[in-house]
């Protein structure tokens, strides 16, 4: 049984987490940890877990958060598991980290992602930058199987990478022409209160966030220019509307020569033929985030606007799911060289 | 390994066992049958089954249809099992019914059932009533395990009952009393098309409907007047409010005596010590749909108002799940021997 | 032109009130004053407004917001309009006040309310009880003219009041009878950001809540016993869904004698006829609560369930409207001296 | 009083002019026409009219059908209006068309629009075409006033072609370069049931349709080439969300030299400043579909991608509003000399 242990434990990731290690077959969670709430059974805070995991919510300090671990979770804001990582490593475990902290391989592309986010430019672990993988099974699995130190990917960075790389690989666009118009529900942002997510201010209402510029280009455009082989530059735009889960994202890049929608699906499941969760469309499936919901699952719609010879790329997520504990689970099973869907290979359920 | 066959596949309730049935390690379907879409695969019109069931929907009349089962469901309206069943017994099969042909055990309460709904009041197979029993395992387990014919609740009926059976056996409050106050998301109305179910129609719209009479009315006063030993009448009221699952059943009824909530909380859990998908809790517990929601839990909250000394429940259910799909599982597992929880056992997802 | 100056002007109750009188023909508002943004244009935190209403948020301490006004509406929780309404008085205008401070006449009364409240029970200016008035214009409308302090009615208090204020007048239910079970949209808790009003908990998840006591039983209970000639006492449940206006009560009663829906329909016309936005209805009759939503209507379904002689009323408001800015204003109306429904009476739009 | 008439008066487009009519002070309704429901009141299928419009539905050969108007507005499917214009020229009225039927004005265009939308490409009164006016008043008004048939635009086409017009009149994009994501709730599909439209199908569910192409691709292209003096090539995305009403439309294009977000706001601005309805912000202001939502509104954010040299507009308006009964009115009040806001100048309410 691998062992894990979840640093913040009580938000939208922790909770995801725990509903999927509750019913894996080789899983089992050694300890939950958060700030607040501390000494109260995580199934008070969450009756829906009542009889499945009714373990204490326990402070950082306490001695049973110290039991050994496999994989030590950091489902935490940035800047904290760069602090603790190097603590984790030192006692045996790996570490899997939802944040910003581990997504970059470099001081420097880490100091661009923190800047467009405003948080710190300087890392506070530089010396595992490098040995750190980025947490996209699809594009790194053997990095993950390899790694100690694995940055689970942001949630939007996942559907747009997913949307583009086989496109990008095959360099069939301009790089300079890719639009990203994203599209999620209010979970994307977390359990944090904000006026903006207030039920009656955020009911039947939809609006475009972030216009200065989202964190979550620095990833797509990492990830979209290593495939391409030459640097991707992108114009990202993020929407929130009134659901709870799943992101939409609709992806746009200019073709470099003619391509039928028959061609592009083609290409785009070879590129995934080996990729479990990923399931390759034409226009005409009748695809939504519905079918997506609450699984692993990321449904690719592939056309091309022949008019105006553009590829036209429609990306569904559940943003909680394969946005986050989904891959998350992914990624465990990777690190401890278990099947990669073991646990996750379920559908969602309709309606 | 349990052979199911599906009649009437592709409504909610069809889709919602298949779901769960493709997961359970000890059953597998046969045959899906329905009379649209003949002939397509169950993931082409639901992608989220995509490479989960792919089996494609047949004629009734279909040979592939005839292969043998263990236990035929009939997901169908009311009306059309109750032709069918006879020949399924004959081949050896058990019946599963979700409509109100099977839920009465003689041709008088099936006929006052039948007029409450505007349907005929003749039964067509008077001979198999008496020898069916009533799907609900909570209350009639062993029944369920002896008989060859079940007639699966009604969704409101199952959270009203389940809500008042421990007060209705120790003989709590006046039996002219009750009043069952419920809320349904729209999922309760089925697949079928209707004006007041269009998404516009009914968005941040709720309202009351049947005020002239809900034909659940007949099960739950059966059931409860049981328990009771003695006629129990009530006031039901069907409200419908913009979500998709989930049903909240507030259910009210004079004490005789003075009791208090932990007394009514102590009689609760021990009426269901021995059901493992109902959980019982006081009034401060935070219980809402979301925590029943996409499982075959019913959670209940019991309270009294002690300035007027009347009990009151809520209880929360799926309507797709225990108020349907899930309790037919439940069905399936006592019918053919298994563990009643088998394939059921697992906790919803949040938020 | 009445001048209106709103103190709490930037949560539900006054931009709803600044959106109907920037609107009416014969009021203007003075001024705008509120503990948060101050400085701000109005418009600028509710961009709706832009160019309806464009002044600046005050500080009550600021010289501007010391403008005559003839009336000072007092959109603040409990305990704040309290402390200000003598010197409103003093300098000669009258005090509209929202929260539960002025709707009681006697000192009792209101440490009753405040108790179940979780307040201080001991009111800050109790010379002035017994000098207001219950701002309910259906049933006050001469005292709400002739008073200088109006009390706003709670939201839940309206809906249930309107609804069984015919039958209690006509004694036709058993006063221990009565059970009001009541649904809101989430905007009847507030602006307050709640986690249990976050968007993604609320979403698809309904629940009841303060099952120990809602403190809106006061004012119903005073209302209807006043009506009576005897002591009504009630149950009461509240219930919060995911939708943002609308309230829906179901209101149940034991009738004293056999009723007809006609007679019950009948009786509750004649006693609104002179309300001009009560509209009464049989049980056949489509009523949601987007009849009335973004209007100042009360719609009443009235119904007997003659199986067991219980009087069935489903009350439905728009818990902004008529339960606060619509009811505000048609209180500003008649303490002003005008048309009641001036400002005031128009359709809501559909869908 | 302008006297009005409405054919097709019971689906969205019917009722939404109906609600705004009835509180016009310069004009009244004459008659209402439907095929379904002929013989009720209005008021009996959409009860939020109750006391403000109880006009009955009548059938088209009704005698009270045919009393004189000045305007008949034809809320109807495309190619019904076409058959009947003649008509209500030849009796001194004016037409209004909500359909494609008169938004183009050659037999050609109309062709290539029809054949897009799967209609007879063959216009049944060409002797009209060349006369009719497209009804967006912002671009033109004159026309409006003068014209004796006009097309009310589509919904989608009103938010995208305002959203880009100022920028296609300074001709500051590559006109090959124009991408239109556009997010609807889902009131634009009307009142005709349909399963994607189901309420339980499209709660939390969205999806991109349409995608070989919509059918308002030809309103756009059409009057962008027109402001910029050469012919205009998009993209169009639709995309439908569970929420009623609303559209946001995400537009992009690639700008020929650099521009700074000031720059482009203050050209929309200057290109606005006769338009009471339309209202120009830079990225920083906090709008969403709520600010427009109820309203004839079209809010524009504007804003540049300076990392790409792409500008980036996001339109938003009420679809029924906007994107219909209120430009209808918006047309009438110019169609009949009457100031342009004439019953429209009104804030939505929030929330």
């Amino acid at each position: 049984m691998v062992k894990v242990k979840i640093i913040g434990a009580t938000g939208y990731g922790g909770i995801g987490l725990i509903e999927l290690l509750q019913q894996h077959p080789e899983a089992e969670i050694t300890a939950l940890v958060a700030r607040e709430d501390v000494g109260k059974r995580i199934s008070e805070l969450f009756p829906h877990l009542e009889g499945f995991c009714d373990l204490p919510i326990l402070d950082a300090a306490d001695e049973r958060a110290q039991a050994p671990a496999d994989i030590v979770v950091f489902s935490t804001p940035d800047r904290v598991g760069m602090y603790e990582a190097g603590k984790v490593l030192a006692a045996g475990a790996k570490v899997l980290d939802f944040s910003g902290d581990f997504r970059f391989t470099t001081a420097e592309a880490y100091a661009d992602y923190a800047t467009r986010h405003g948080k710190d430019p300087v890392h506070a672990a530089p010396e595992l930058l490098g040995k750190n993988a980025y947490g996209l099974a699809e594009l790194h699995r053997e990095e993950i199987k390899a790694a100690s130190v694995v940055g689970n990917p942001g949630c939007f960075a996942c559907s747009c990478i997913l949307g583009l790389s086989p496109a990008a690989k095959a360099q069939l666009f301009d790089p300079m022409s890719v639009i990203c118009d994203c599209k999620t529900g209010v979970s994307g942002a977390g359990k944090k209160l904000a006026a903006t997510f207030h039920y009656p201010a955020r009911y039947e209402n939809m609006n475009a966030y972030k216009l200065a510029g989202h964190q979550h280009v620095c990833e797509v455009e990492r990830e979209l220019s290593l495939l391409y082989g030459q640097a991707v530059r992108l114009t990202f735009t993020a929407h929130v509307l009134p659901i709870c889960r799943g992101i939409m994202s609709t992806l746009y890049a200019q073709l470099k020569a003619p391509l039928t929608e028959a061609e592009a699906v083609a290409l785009y499941r070879e590129f995934y033929k080996d990729a479990p969760f990923v399931r390759v469309y034409g226009s005409k499936a009748p695809i939504g985030t519905n079918c997506v919901q609450r699984t692993n699952f990321c449904d690719l719609v592939v056309s091309v606007d022949e008019r105006v010879n553009r590829l036209r790329v429609v990306s569904y997520i559940d943003n909680l799911m394969k946005g986050q504990a989904g891959s998350a689970l992914q990624n465990i099973n990777l690190m401890a060289g278990l099947p990669e869907t073991l646990g996750l290979m379920r559908s969602g359920m309709y309606p």
